[in-house]
């Protein structure tokens, strides 16, 4: 799985290089450029496995591998803004509003999740009905009932001062980063044109086990392992899984999920390796 | 024209009530909602009447309708915040991120953006070619070639604080607030399945006409006509048609291109009376 994550991660600099290639010269498209380089790509990885379960080729499931790289990317600028997470570290380089300055970063943000719909329309996917599916599924996920509403309840919460309970961050959670790795883990169903179903399962459990590892990383980690700030939920005094449930049973947690999320894989057998084992990964990762 | 368009307007505020009847409550959706309320709707009107044009009815256009109005809402709470244009009021209400904060703004344009891609996808607009063909071009329209380069353009033209000159402003506005009218003016064509390009001329022409008429009425009207703060573009010395032009070229330039844009529109005849009336409407407009 790990040969394949780095070929991917390969791929996917090389797709977003060309298809932010034509844009115009100037800060916009540097900034947009800037905030799409690096990162894990496992929303692109999930994307272009789920996309082999049906035999899609990568060549046809790339713009949307990489349509949801922009999305995240897009996402990550504008959490980071002053006004938001007020963040000035992400991916061990400065935050694009740093690097340039806020309005830049609006902007660059904006153009980004432009960009992530404009892909979604390539011929090379398949059939229009296939591409539209896909963007309807893509702004659900993303939207004012998707990530755009945990973002939002995170930051509520945090303006409150009143620390969320489990049920509420599972839900908050369920939506900041599970809608969008839920779309990538089902976005090959769409392509191959038959039922997402089964993939919900493996991805709601997936979604979960990388949230709580991130709120595991954020305590054991250092800055120059993950290439953000660390210890800042805790500063914070927001509530995570980790404080919620402890250090252990959070640990425990995530490990049931994978669990879950590889079993809800059967139905697809050996060809459903490299899904199994990303979910093994997220949990064991190190940044 | 004026009574199609105070119906245009009723029926765009119903559908855009309904888009967004569904959301979850909170502060998210209420200043989407709020964002999203009044203007003028130019732009629905553009795309209900273009696609009348090609026998494509009103119930198929609205979402698109609606879309392009989601989109425009998106790009006003976005330039108003303090790191961009820093506005207060705008149709004649506190902007955004003064009514709530931030925060708030940054999401509800995001999710705004979202939402209108959302609504490209559906089954009512007509066939999946038509949909993703429309998607396509709302983000070429507003992404980073389109719409959000302008806004790019025009900060940083302030922030180097060297006014354009009149090249300059015209590719600007072409893409700031032209790129948006030609999508509005050219979707009736997408949807009917015909060719857009006897429409383009129409609209390159208005968008011009119409940024031109704007940069008058930052001149010669009220805040209390216009429902935003005027005088702004002289304070700030940014170069604008009228500072290049004078008053009365700025008036004689925007009626030839009204005038262009009427012409364009001889194949259609008397079907396009409701748009060679809304071209005229732009320059005479008062608010």
């Amino acid at each position: 799985m790990e040969h394949r994550l780095e070929e991917v991660q390969r791929a996917v600099a090389a797709a977003i290089e060309a298809a932010l290639a034509d844009l115009p010269p100037g800060d916009l498209t540097d900034a947009m450029r800037y905030a799409a380089t690096g990162g894990k790509r496992v929303r692109a990885f999930l994307v272009l496995e789920s996309a082999r379960l049906f035999g899609v080729e990568d060549l046809s499931a790339m713009p949307v591998a990489v349509a949801v790289e922009l999305l995240h990317a897009y996402s990550l600028v504008h959490d980071d803004l002053p006004a938001m997470d007020d963040d000035d570290l992400r991916r061990g380089q400065p935050t694009c509003h740093i690097r340039w300055n806020e309005a830049t970063a609006i902007l660059a943000g904006d153009a980004l999740q432009t960009q992530a719909f404009a892909l979604l329309a390539d011929p090379v996917i398949g059939p229009a009905e296939a591409r539209i599916a896909l963007v309807a599924r893509l702004a659900e996920a993303s939207g004012a009932r998707g990530m755009v509403w945990g973002q939002a309840q995170d930051i509520a919460a945090e303006t409150a001062g009143t620390p969320l309970d489990l049920p509420a961050i599972e839900a908050l959670q369920h939506a900041k980063t599970g809608a969008l790795i839920r779309f990538s883990a089902t976005a090959g169903a769409i392509m191959g044109g038959t039922d997402p179903a089964p993939l919900e399962e493996y991805a709601r459990n997936l979604g979960l086990a990388f949230q709580i590892a991130d709120d595991i990383l954020d305590v054991t980690a250092s800055a120059e392992q993950t290439g953000k700030r660390t210890g800042k939920d805790e500063a914070a005094g927001k509530a995570t899984f980790v404080s919620l449930l402890g250090l252990d049973e959070a640990r425990a947690r995530a490990a049931a999920m994978v669990a879950r999320a590889e079993a809800a894989l059967d139905p697809y057998g050996d060809r459903a390796g490299n899904l199994r084992a990303v979910a093994r990964f997220v949990i064991h990762r190190r940044t």
